[in-house]
């Protein structure tokens, strides 16, 4: 197999936000030159796929600013500092839709920006689900969109539905439930 | 509907790189209150399914620094200013593994990163491949793994393929092609 590492030479961080931890590294490249890496130090995510009683997904729809369009989703969130992919799937699910999951399955783990990104998002089937009695979180504008599989199956395919990790867990939901 | 949409108030850059364009925002959110949104200027990219002529995809093996492994891919690349998506994909399929497509279509929108980028991402089908007489990129490390659509749909749901732009397109064409 040919030769395709890179190795660092030196990191350096070069915007310190309250929300994007950007850096810039030298490396050493294969053929012994050296280039440039600019990426975002990202904390990894957990993505829910949440099974109402009834069956339906617990889709939602959210203002993504970064696209500037109101999107189809499903839950998820960065992982809080030390936080495991397991313990954040079970806040954002109760902080975005207020609800408790019974029974929380992993299902894959998935990489959404390697060209520019560390992050890893964990995704996880969260089923027998309650509503749960805290408030929930006030940051966050969400509008709940309960879905059957088959519907949201057909938004993928059509285009509707045009977020990864979105796209991602419907396709798993459909090979393990339907 | 619930108001879901946040408007610009500001937005400046924070950080000028030679590959990320960074940007910081002030916002007005739904309930009035306001807020900051940190998210990275993407140009946009293009995804290319490529079919070789034993009906084979032509995936590729490509290091990815800011997640320090190995990745399985289809081949993809940014926009360069100006570029329409098909034309990038099909410069990026001769620069990346040196084939030219005489037959290219659309398959499918998606966003990568909606947390965090405002990059779009269109994905094509590339058929009737042939060999292009010039070099490939030497910018690139990249090594050429020919795959059949049954292994890589296996590679998919066993979790050695995490890329999402790759998941997404091998199961478009499995969907079209099988």
């Amino acid at each position: 197999m040919a030769e395709l590492k890179e190795s660092t030479v030196s990191s350096k961080k070069v915007y310190d936000g309250s929300f994007l931890d950007v850096r810039k590294d030298i490396v050493n490249l294969p053929d012994g030159n050296t280039s440039t890496r600019e990426w975002i130090n990202h904390p990894g995510a957990a993505c829910i796929i949440p099974i109402m009683s009834d069956g339906r997904l617990a889709l939602i729809k959210q203002y993504r600013y970064p696209v500037k369009s109101i999107m189809i989703e499903l839950p998820a969130g960065k992982l809080d500092e030390g936080e495991k992919p397991e313990s954040c799937a079970l806040r954002e699910l109760e902080e975005e839709i207020g609800y408790l999951a019974e029974k929380l399955t992993f299902v894959s783990k998935i990489h959404p920006a390697i060209g520019f990104a560390n992050e890893e998002m964990w995704i996880f089937l969260a089923e027998r689900l309650i509503e749960s009695q805290k408030r929930t979180d006030h940051d966050e504008f969400v509008e709940l969109m309960p879905t059957s599989i088959e519907d949201a199956v057909r938004m993928v395919w059509n285009g509707k539905i045009t977020d990864v990790k979105t796209i991602i867990g419907i396709l798993w939901v459909e090979r393990l439930l339907s």
